[in-house]
C-alpha cells in the first residue's frame, strides 16, 4: 500500500514516475548511492582500504533498512542521515567488521542529504524535460493548425476583439520555451556535489580532500563547486522558483482551458477518457479534471517557493530550520510540477477544439466586437473622430434595438456612402481583423523549430 | 513500511498520534465513517430502507479498499470520494445487491471529504489541546520556579537590561493561553457538518433533507450549519491560521531556547536523551534538535497558511483548485503543529536551566547593563541630566580601561558623595533591577491558574 | 501631492478613509498621541512634573515634524520612534527647556510604535465594521429579494443543478457574518496597550510603573495586558489573518460576480458609474473593475499574512527583522481589506441582476440539468435504477438529436405511462428543483436579523 | 514631504536611488516616456502625422499631471494608464487640438504600464549591478585578508570545528557571484517591449504594426519579443524570484553578522556611524541596525515573490487581479533588494573584525573542538577506533574536571607515547585544522577575479 498511499497524499497532482523519484525509498537509496560512491572515491585515494568497498557497496540497498527505526531515530538526531549511517554501519559490520569502520568516511549528514537531493533533482529534470518538449511539440502543432482559426479575445472576462486560437496556443508555447531555456541555464549551477564534512572544510580528510572530492564528483557525474554550500541555498531556491514558474504558466493554460470549457462557452474540452470528468446523469458535463489538478498545483506552489526562500536565511555553518524546511517543500514542488505538466501534456495532446462554438461565440455581440474595424476603414474617408462617433452611435443603436451592427450600419447612409455592403461584410468578418496574429504564431513557431532543430542537431 | 514512511516525509515535525489522524488510511476511514452515518441517518427517515444499513456499515472499513485502484481512479475523477464510493458500492453489492443501491444517497463527493476533514480536525484539536494544556502547566511551573532568577534581557541580540527567566517563561505562556482561548472560540465555528448534495441544495433528498441533515449531524456529533459551505472556506482558513499562529509562537520559543543554548551562552539546554543531539567526539555539543524541528515547522507554516487563504477565492458552487489545495495543506499544518507542540512540551517538561551561566552572562559587560539603575538613583540627588552624563562618562571609562562599572563609579567622588559603596553594590545587582518582572509573572500565572481552575470546575 | 501619491501606490485597492488612517502623517500623529498620553499619565503619578505636560502635548503634532530628517535618521536608528523622539524633544525644548527632559519618559521605541499601531488597528476596525454591516444588510436584501429566483448552479465551471440566486447571496452573507463574529472576538485580545520600557520590565519607572501603565491605558482607552508583548506577536498575526480571511471571502464574491458578468453569461453586472468599466467603442463591455480590485487584494493578501506569520519567530526581548516586517505588511492588509470591502459594498448595494439572462442560461442544456428531477419522480414508480437508465438514455438522445429533454421524454411511452405531460413540465421547471434553497436563505437571514437585532438592542 | 514619506513607508529597507526609480512620479514619467516614444515611432511610419509628435512629447511630463484626479479616476477605470491618457490628451489638446487625436495611438493600457515597468526594472538592474559588484569586491578583499584567520565554525548554533573567517566571506561571495550570473541571464528575457493593443494583435495598426513595433523597441532600447505577453507573466515572476533570491542570500549574511555581533560573541560589528545603532547609556551595545533592515527584507520578500507567482494564473487576454497584484509587489521587491544590498555593501565595506574575540571564542571549549584533530593523528599510530576512544575519554575528563583538553592529553601516557607535547600543541592549534579553507577561499577568489577581469575586458 506504500506507493499507492504516497499518491493518496499529493493526490491529484503527482505522476507515478515523479513520485517514484521522490518516494521515501528512493530518497534512502539516493543517500546510499552517495555513501557507496564515497567509499569508492575514498578507496581510490587510499583514504580507506580498497578491501572495504565491496562490503559497503553491498549494504547500500534501501530495502535492507529498517524504516521504522529510521523514522524514530531521525527525530532524535535531527536528520535522516544519522540513523541511516548507523544502520548502514551495522549491516556492513555484520558482513565485514573491518569495512564497517570506513562507512561515511569524512562526510557530514548534510553532504549525504544534499547530494542525494541533487541527484533526485537531476532525475526530476531528466524526467520533466522530455515532457516539456513534447508539450511544446503538441502546442506547436495546435498553433500551426489553428493559426488562423478566429476566436474572440477576452479582456476582463469580457469579449473584446477577435484573435486566433493559434495565437493563444503560441503564447502558451512561447512561455514554455522560456522555461526550457531557464532549465538549461540552471542545470550547471544546481547539479553540483555537496561535500564539506562537519564544518565544511573537509579537515578530517587531510591532504586527500581535493582528490576524494574530484573522484566523488566524477562517480556521481556531478560538478565539483568552488566551495561547499551548506548554508548558501540559492541553488535550491533557484530550483524551487523554476518549479514555481513552470507551474504558474501551466496554471495559466489550465485557467484558460477551464474557462473555455464552461458550459456556456464550450470552445475547448479536455480529451475524453473513460471515467474522467464525465457524469452519467449529466451528459452535458465535461468536468475539467485535468485543469483542476493543474490549478491545485498553481495554488500550492507559491507558498512552497516562499518556504524555500524563507529558509535561505540560515545560521553559520549549519542551519536550524531553514535547511530542513526544504526537505518537504522541494519534493512537493517537483511532484506538483510533474503532475501539472503531465496533465497539460495530456490535454494538449488531445485537446477537443469546438470550432463551431468558437465561431458562434464570435456572434454573441451581434458584431459589436468589430466596431473598431469599421471605424478604422471609415476613418480613412471621413477622419477618425467622425468615424468614431458614427460607429459609437451605431453600436448603441444595435444594443438598444437588438439588431446586428451590420444591419444598423448597412441602413445608415452616412456609412454606405463610403463603404459598400461587401466592404461592410468584410470589415465585420472576425477572421480578417486579427492583426498580427498569424505573424506572431509564425514567430513563436520559428523559435520553437529553431530550438527543436538545435536539440536534434545536438543529438 | 507505510506508517514509517509517512513519517519519513514530514520528517522531523510529526508525532505518531497526529500522523495517525491524517494517515491515508485514517482519511479513508473517516470518509467511510461519514458514509456509514449517512446510511443510518437516511434509513432513520425512510429515505433508504433500514435493511440496507447493516451491509453498508459492514463495508465501511478502510482496510478493505484497494488503495492502488483508488489512487489511480482519483486522478480521473478529480477526488478521492468518487472511487471510494465506487469501491464501497462494489463491496456492499457483493454482500447485498439491494443495499448497494443506497450507498452515498443524496451526498456529493465534497460532503464526504469535507465532513471527514472536519472529523479529523476535531481529532486534531482533541489531541492538541491536552498537550497545549500540559505545555502551559510546564511553563507555569518554570515561570514560578524562576520568577526571580535574574538573567540578561537582550534586544537586537545585544545585552540590554536584566529581566528574570520567569518573565521570559511567562511571556511564552501568556501567548499560549491566548491560543487556547482562540481554539475554544473556533471549535463551534469549524466543527460543523458539510451536507448539501450536488449543487448544495439537497434537492435529491426532497422533503426529507432537513431531517436527514439533523440526524446526520447528530450521528457525527457535528453542529448543523445554517447552510452548506462548499465554496465558503473561511472555516478552513481560520483553522489554518490558528495552526500557523500556534506554530509561530512555538517557533519564537524555539528561537529563544536555541539562542540561549549557544555554546557561548549555555544558559538553557534541551533535556538530554539517549541519541539526541549529542556527539561522542564533541561532548561540549548539545544540538537543539527539538528546537530545530520547531523552527522547521515555523518556516513551513506561513506558506501553507497562505495556500489555504489563496484557495478561498473559489468558483461558483464547486471550486477548481482552491478547495483541492487544502487537501495537503491542512494535514501538513496539523502535523507540523502536532510535532512542534510535542517538541516544546518535551523541552518545557525537562528544560535544563544553567543558573550559573545565566549569572555569569550578567557579568559579561562588567556592570554596564546596570548603568541606568545607578543613573536613576543618582538622578534623585543631582538631577537626571547630570546623572546621565556622569554614568555615561563612567561607562566609557569602564569600557576603555577594562574596569568594572562598579570600580569606576566607586572611585568617582562625584558619585560617592551621593551613593555609598553598599548602595552602589546594590544598584549594580541585576536581581534588584528587574522592574515589574515579578508582578508580570504573577499576573500571567493568575491568568493560567484561573483558566486551569475553570477547566477543572467544568469537568 | 502626498495623499494622492499614497493612493497611486496601493492603487486600486485603497479607500481614502483607510488610507488616511495609515498615511505616513497619521502614523506619526498616532505615535505622538501616545507620547502625549504618556506625559499625562506620568505626570498624574508624579513621575514627571505636571508643568511639563502642556509643552509636550503642544509639540505632539505631526505637521511640525521634519519628515525628510525623520526618514534619514530612522534608517540609522532602526525605527521611526528614535528620530521622532529626537525631533519632539527638540521642539519641546524650544518652548520649555525643562519640559523637554521628560519626553518619552520610561518608554522604549517599540512601546510607541506598537501602541500607535494598535490605535490605528482600532480605527481600522471601527471603519470596517459599519461597512461590513452595511454590506451584510445589502446582501441580506438581495438574498431576500432573490430568495426564489432560479439560476443554474455550477460545479467545476460546468452547469450542474438549479439553485436560487438568493442562496448564493445567502452563502456570501453567511461567511461575512462569521467574519464579524471573529472581529468581535479579536478586539479585546488585540486592542491592548504596549508598555514595557527598554527590556520589557519598566524598571526605570520604579514603583510608579503599575500606576502609570494603568493611566496610560485609560488615556488611550486600551486594555492593559498581563504583561508586555514585544516579541509575542500572536495578536498581530491574528489581526493579519482576519484581514486575510475577510479579503478571501470578498475575493470569492468577486470571483463569482466577475464570472457571472462574462459576456456569454451576462447574469450580473457591477453597478454602472460614469467612467467606470465601460468602453465607448465597445458598448457591450461591462468591465468588472470593482471585482478586479478585490481579486487583486485577494492575490496579495496571502503573502502578506504569511509575512506576519514568518515574523513571529522573534529573538529574545526585541526582534531583528520579524517585528519590522509588520510595519508595511499590516497597513497593506488593512488598506487592501478596506478597499476590497468598499468595492463589494458598492457592488452589493447596486448590483445589476439580469433575471432574463439567469433564466436563459437555465435553458442552455435544453433540460439536461433537470434529468435528476425526472429520475427521482420516475423512481417512485419504477425504482431508482430503472429510472436512472431511462433518464440517462433520454439525456443522451437529447444531446445527440439536439432535442430538449422534455421532447425526448414526452415521446417515450416508458416515461409517459408514469408521468403526465404536466408532471413532466413541472419536473423540468428549474424553480421547483431547488431543494432547500429557500430554507437555507431563511436560515441565514434569521442569523443576520438576530445579529442585527442584537446590535440594535445594544445601542 | 512626498519623497520623504515614500521612505517612511518601506522604511528601513529602501535607498533613495531605488525609491526614486519607483516613486509615483517616476512611474508616471516612465509611462509618459512610453507614450512619447510611441508617438515618435508611429509618426516614423506615417501612422500618425509627424506634426503631432512635438505637442505630444512636450506634454509628456509627469509634473504636469493632476495626481489627485489620476488617483480618483484610476479606481474607476481599473488602472493608471486610462486617466493618464485622458489627462495627457487634454494637455496636448490645449496646445494642439489636432495632435491630441493621436495620443496613445494603437496601444492598450497594459502596453504602457508593462513597458514602463520594464524600463523601471532596467533602471533597477542598472542600479543594483554596480552595487552588487562592489559588494563582491569588498567581500573578496575581506576573504583575501582573512583567508587564514581562524575562527570557530558553528553548526546547530553550537561550536563545531575551526574554519577561517575568509572561508565564511568566500561563501557569501560565491553566492553573490551566482546572483550576478543569473541577472546577466535574465536581462535579455525580461527587458523586452510590451506592445499588442487591445487584444494583443495590434489590429488597429493594420499593416504598420510590425514597423511601429520595431521602431518603438528601438526608441526605448528594448528587445522586441516574438509575441506580446500580456498574460504570460513568467518574465515578471523570474524577476521577482531573482530579487527574492538575492535578498535571501543577503539575509543569510545579515543573520551571520548579527549572530557574530552578539555581546557574548563580539566577533564582528557593523561599521560605526554617528547615530547608528549605538546607545549613549549602554556603550557596550552595538545594535546591528543594518542587519535588521536586511533581515526585515528577507522576512518580507518570500511573501511578495509568492504573490507574483500566484498572479501568473491569468484569465484569457487580460487578467483580473493577477496582473494588478504585480503593481505593488514588484516595486516592493526592488526597493527591498536595493535597501538590503545597500546595507550589506556598507557593512562589507567597513566591517569591524575583532580578531581577539575570534581567537578567544576558539578557546571557549578548552580545546574540545580539536579532539578530532588529535584523534586523526593518534589514529595513524594506534588505529582510528582506539584513538577515538582515547580522545572521547579525554574529552569527558576535560569537561568534568574543567581542565583543557591539552592538559588531559598531555598527562595521558597512552597519548604521549605517540605524540610529543609539541605535536599535541600543534594538533590543538585551530589554525592548523581548517582543512581546505584556504583552498576554497582561493577558488572563490579566482572565480571572482575571472569575472571581474571579464567585466573589465568587456569595457
Amino acid at each position: 500500500m506504500l506507493e499507492a498511499s504516497a499518491r493518496l497524499t499529493g493526490l491529484l497532482c503527482g505522476t507515478q514516475p515523479m513520485n517514484d523519484i521522490w518516494s521515501p525509498r528512493a530518497t534512502l537509496q539516493r543517500m546510499l548511492d552517495v555513501e557507496a560512491a564515497l567509499a569508492r572515491a575514498s578507496a581510490a585515494h587510499n583514504v580507506i582500504p580498497s578491501s572495504a568497498v565491496a562490503a559497503i557497496e553491498a549494504a547500500c540497498q534501501a530495502d535492507q533498512l529498517n524504516a521504522e527505526a529510521l523514522a524514530q531515530d531521525a527525530a532524535l538526531g535531527g536528520n535522516l542521515a544519522i540513523p541511516l549511517v548507523k544502520q548502514l554501519t551495522a549491516r556492513v559490520k555484520a558482513a565485514d567488521a573491518e569495512a564497517s569502520k570506513y562507512v561515511h568516511w569524512g562526510a557530514t549528514s548534510q553532504d549525504i542529504i544534499d547530494t542525494a537531493t541533487v541527484l533526485q533533482l537531476r532525475d526530476s529534470f531528466d524526467l520533466l524535460d522530455p515532457h516539456l518538449q513534447s508539450t511544446c511539440t503538441a502546442l506547436a502543432a495546435l498553433a500551426r493548425k489553428h493559426r488562423a482559426t478566429p476566436m474572440i479575445g477576452r479582456t476582463w472576462l469580457q469579449q473584446a476583439l477577435p484573435i486566433t486560437l493559434g495565437l493563444k496556443f503560441a503564447q502558451w508555447l512561447d512561455a514554455l520555451l522560456r522555461h526550457r531555456e531557464r532549465l538549461e541555464a540552471l542545470r550547471p549551477r544546481v547539479l553540483v556535489l555537496q561535500f564539506g564534512g562537519a564544518a565544511g572544510t573537509l579537515a578530517s580528510l587531510r591532504d586527500a580532500a581535493p582528490a576524494v572530492t574530484q573522484t566523488l564528483g566524477a562517480e556521481l557525474k556531478l560538478t565539483v563547486p568552488a566551495v561547499p554550500w551548506h548554508t548558501q541555498r540559492d541553488r535550491m531556491a533557484e530550483t524551487a522558483a523554476w518549479f514555481g514558474m513552470l507551474i504558474g504558466t501551466l496554471g495559466k493554460i489550465a485557467r484558460d482551458i477551464s474557462l473555455q470549457m464552461q458550459t456556456e462557452l464550450g470552445e475547448l474540452a479536455e480529451p475524453a477518457a473513460a471515467g474522467k470528468g464525465g457524469s452519467s446523469t449529466m451528459p452535458h458535463k465535461r468536468n475539467p479534471v485535468g485543469c483542476a489538478a493543474v490549478l491545485t498545483a498553481a495554488t500550492r506552489a507559491p507558498g512552497l517557493v516562499a518556504t524555500v526562500l524563507s529558509g535561505m536565511v540560515q545560521e553559520h555553518e549549519r542551519a536550524l530550520g531553514g535547511w530542513q524546511a526544504e526537505w518537504d517543500a522541494l519534493p512537493d514542488l517537483a511532484r506538483l510540477a510533474g503532475g501539472a505538466l503531465a496533465n497539460i501534456e495530456q490535454i494538449a495532446s488531445g485537446l477537443d477544439v469546438n470550432v463551431a462554438r468558437l465561431a458562434a461565440n464570435l456572434e454573441v455581440t451581434h458584431g459589436l466586437i468589430l466596431g473598431e474595424s469599421v471605424m478604422l476603414a471609415l476613418g480613412d474617408s471621413i477622419g477618425r473622430l467622425d468615424a468614431h462617433h458614427l460607429v459609437e452611435r451605431a453600436s448603441k443603436t444595435a444594443v438598444q434595438s437588438g439588431q446586428t451592427l451590420f444591419d444598423v450600419l448597412a441602413a445608415d447612409a452616412a456609412v454606405t456612402q463610403h463603404l459598400s455592403v461587401e466592404q461592410l461584410r468584410h470589415l465585420l468578418d472576425p477572421a480578417q481583423y486579427v492583426g498580427q496574429a498569424h505573424a506572431y504564431v509564425d514567430a513563436v513557431l520559428a523559435l520553437h523549430d529553431e530550438r527543436a532543430g538545435r536539440a536534434t542537431s545536438e543529438e
